[in-house]
């Protein structure tokens, strides 16, 4: 596993992170304390039932504030903690713990709300061939953190970027003047490591990407009967299948058991709660 | 009006946004369209009752990605949208349109996200003295953005950061050594620009807050009653009083009614959901 | 205490002071030493009285060049050494000693000069009530260092940037159209955490502060007498005074007898002269 | 002319101004006037006789805020003001004036500020055939900048950075072993597009850098005796000589008149006071 | 087409070419001309036969400069240029086309270099189905400028970065444990938008990988009867073959008919010489 | 010696490497491999001779990704490296070896490209009086990397940026106005440290330059015959003689026979093709 908060686009989002809280100054602590305040000692704790990730990110924003704050994680990424359980110990001078913590919870709590709501659609299609993958509906700035949670929850990832998949979606096949034509053109200038997947309204338009031997089609928005009908015509085409459009945990397991090989969910990022985490002092 | 996505860390947000998204170009786009992909025109729609906010930050999306990209507002921030209203036309080759996309409807979305929970709060608390008012829970690198969304939903800002106010905690108290002393150190030391606050968990140490002559207590996790009596004891020393701790729209109404002059929501920005806009090719 | 070095404003700066004199390499090091010079032990030494501030930056921009070079600082921040004191040692590599030099002393001879200069303004009103404070006119890039030395040397911050405090200036009441309504709203709309400061011109316009209720106003190049008239008027109605513009020594002790609470100094940061400071081998 | 706030570092220390300032937004403004403020006209005024430096930096940040901000100066790069004398008009929306006001200030003050001063220095030295050059003695982040201020006045420039001269100090010296055996790997090592100057302490010392053939020496806080002598036997071998330490304008133009081909002054930089000059709003 | 030179890494990567070369200004051009030198014209001419590619990039560069200076382009992206061709005319203030001539150049030869040598190979394997493409070999920090240049010259592109292509090499096999478990767990993790390859070393391992149902096989350093051989067994089984490893243009031709899908080739980004282009004043 | 990899540009260029890498994680390595893939341990080889440069920017890379990644050099940096020799080696986790590899490399083995060809040209002119010499055709963004490569090579560095040099080349003179006005302002107005080169087209020319008292003058694509004279009649008047323009193995021999001083080559950073060295696992 890369450590993620070294990589340059998270470490840049941590400096951004400081930089707006701490950026003049705890004018609190450092008024209301002396010096660094002395040794202190405290539990990450969780509030309520939750999926844990992002310990390392909330580690490094207390080590940028000060080397002297260390993290020690009693739970792995992606393990399911009880209500009340210490999810790490934090040891370090006062000062810098009471500053870095509203910044480190910050990340900590949201990074566990989506691996948290992964965790719950991917029980929902446990025991079927269906993954559950996330979107490119993450929150800006966030994508390689959000997307590494949805895996910690047991989700899977679509593509990265813009740059590491193809999905030709109904924008695309308007301006380009056809299903046929766009995947071609895909298939002839893009990177061969990258799958063609395209968008189709309709069962008609799914026999033409059918026809242009299309990787994946991506189903948006249709009932569970035609996720049905059009994953056994293009399974039988040796094309897999992908449903979008609203997902609920519901309908994410009517999709799967429909016959679904991929289930996105905008949701997984763009709408998941902050879970409850607090930094008890002992 | 400052122009938000010109202050340097917005910039710098945007910026990190676009490499995450778009840092390797867009290959579907440019691999099925020719060109730039001629001129096109389409709509930013409200997929259901939003408070919109943010528009002018999808702009600066789009004209980051090319200039020739012009987004112009139908409606102004902070105004309430019904389902299906088009809240702002984008013109400009299709090429960088879609490119830009998906980066510039994040920003939208979460942006009219807050300010239409926001809009929900103000309402709750509407016809009373009390403000709502927003907390440092917001998104690591967002927090001039959310507090923005805050104020155009009607609510109000808290602290903008760690320099700009002080508020003395719980875990202050433990390591100072008590509220009077806390308060004293705040006085003497921090800017007098600054008000003081004082959390007070109990009624006892409300008492100490207003002989230490605070300006504002901040009561957490109070009951209703309690929050009704603490209200009578500060107001009468001429102290402000504002409640946090869970606070439902139902809770924020019922602790307006019981004297409190500031509501502070971490859910304004910690736990708002997307709201669903579309852009839509005519 | 937070370490100023490593909030991402100042280590930007660094970062900055760096690159425009190492960028390219030490030419005359590099050439004239081999390798990295071999074993140097040096003193960084005070040339005159002064109050020291910044061994850690200094000590961060060595570290920056080479880990290897290491500060060790002999007085605390905030003393007041002796011509001739030995401030801190450094041991380290020959060249990136050399190399780094100039621009740690760079740091440490401006941030030891506004100290030192707080430090004469804070002499000159001691025994009053009153605090010298700085203003925004700091050296841009420096305001979190300038003001942590303003602190250092004895002397106080007024608001650490355009969002940590409400500052109405006779032009901001000339565009909004008087006192009263520019008081109320800045309480209306901006942070509760915020006090309310206005300037006056005149005593007319003192009485409509007042009135208006802001928790503070601004004297403006006014006399001594008319100081102490209007802080007479003020403190009955329960507001403090600050005093700006053009203040000596002199003035600002005669300012603090006439019952002024703040006295700003635009000239703590913007005119500190560099203390002599040198990098003296063994 | 090349202009100094498109450089990468000119620009990136305006970015850091802006953020350290108006990261937050300005609050007062924002919430004393409505939306942008409307159109305002304002003069930047000299407060005393100055030589007027900075305006194009002044403008860069008016326009970094917003670019409806526009500035024009009245008076060239250099010029010398009176009391007074308008320097440049703005011309925009009241909100971005008002805000980016202080900072546009702070830089334009502290550069006519080198610039005034470097003025003086020139006068002293005028009609001898020296020159008084600058130093590394600048401000952190400034010196691309200050530099510009310096010759704007008059005075001229040492080097840019260390890796644009080679200045052979006596810490060099000593760990080198010689003056010798220093100007010879200078020589050897060094790009053969820089001259090779010398630090000397004594007469001696000077016969040593003669007889190794470096292109300049540098005699560092000689008395004006001494100068006279070294630069008669130091001109004689073709080699210039450059003077520092302590110059004062008086010294100055003593050196200046004992033979100095340049004269170096620290204070140019380090410790020149801001000028007075105000943004007056019509 | 996206612009390339607005993508954050390319903005920064010129950011940081005229930080090197210009960050202390042009001493030259502003010491021997007067202002801003006066108006200019300018051709950038071929002085050999070349594709070019680039000359945004050299835009981008003399208008971050000075935005006054314009340059036009004579030739598209990926055209041919005769020897003597005028790819584009310069106008502008003579010293900032001075001050970037030397950056926009090395940009522009370097990308025409690339283009030149890709559009040598694409003319290696015309006529037969074999696409030549890229590696990760490219010049660190210019990634996608290489890549956009190969495409210009007529090869195509491999995968983008480490996150958008699942290339299981020699080392993941040994790690792993086998090309079977390597193949499975990647279609098990990563995402679904990625095509699986893996990298055999003999006809044996391709059995393996043709079993585990890898979508391409990579040939390293094969002779062209073993890819031809290797060719007809995956082809058979439905699977791609890339070949790699030492390609010379003759080379490139053999695989190619031989069967290849695509020949990879690192010598396009690291070893592609610089083409020579001069800017012509008039 | 200066740590190359911790000058703010260079570790920018690392950083800027990475992220287009790395960014998005490595999904080969993180899908193949469980967690950190256990310890490994590799080395860096040597595939032909080559004069090795650029192990520290390869060990900065490895550890940016991960600090348990230890890279031991084996050789110095300038050595000579036999085919087949064991250049570093590198022990860590296997991700992150995996994950930085190619990056690591590519840096080195361009770096070290750039030694081996100045290692050539050093030899061609070894025994003779003359230097080889860089040029400003460096790859954006790696100036300084690259001129050390340089010397580590064995040859020298002409002016290090725009700065750092003066270099009157015929563009100048055509818009000043001829060579000694050219020459007597860059004397008046550019900082002492620099010499003064003036680029010559003919003993006419050169003429003019000897008597307007240039440093050195540049002789651009002249015959060796021309050199020869021309040398002759600059030395005899003080002045050095450069010679530029095509300049391969061999004519730098003969060029320096002829009397050239400084022979620069742009070849040597613009066209010095990679090397080939691999990172073998044990």
């Amino acid at each position: 596993m890369i450590d993620l908060a070294r990589l340059p686009g998270v470490a840049r989002l941590i400096d951004l992170a400081l930089a707006e809280d701490l950026g003049r100054g705890d004018v609190t602590s450092e008024s209301v304390l002396d010096g660094d305040g002395g040794p202190a000692s405290a539990g990450l704790v969780a509030r309520g039932e939750l999926v844990v990730f992002g310990i390392d990110i909330a580690s490094a924003v207390f080590a940028a504030v000060d080397p002297r704050c260390a993290v020690k994680a009693r739970l792995a990424a992606g393990a399911l903690a009880a209500p009340g359980a210490v999810l790490a110990d934090v040891e370090g001078p006062a000062v810098p713990i009471l500053a870095a913590e509203r910044t480190a919870l910050n990340f900590l709590q949201r990074l566990s709300g989506v691996a948290t709501l992964a965790h719950r659609f991917a029980e929902a299609v446990a025991g079927t061939a269906a993954r559950v993958v996330d979107t490119r509906k993450t929150t800006p700035g966030w994508r390689v953190l959000e997307k590494a949670a949805v895996r910690a929850g047991g989700c899977h990832n679509h593509r990265a970027d813009l740059g590491s998949g193809i999905l030709i979606k109904d924008n695309h096949i308007a301006a380009c003047g056809g299903v046929s034509l766009a995947v071609a053109r895909a298939r002839a200038r893009a990177p061969h490591s990258l799958r063609v997947e395209v968008e189709v309204d309709s069962l008609a338009q799914l026999g033409e990407a059918i026809a242009a031997r299309a990787d994946i089609v991506l189903l948006d928005n249709m009932s569970v009967g035609e996720v049905e009908e059009a994953a056994r015509a293009a399974h039988a085409a040796g094309i897999q299948v992908e449903v979008s459009g609203g997902v609920t945990l519901e309908r994410a397991a009517l999709y799967a058991r429909a016959g679904a090989d991929f289930i996105s969910v905008g949701a997984l990022t763009h709408s998941a709660r902050a879970v409850d985490i607090a930094l008890d002092f002992r």
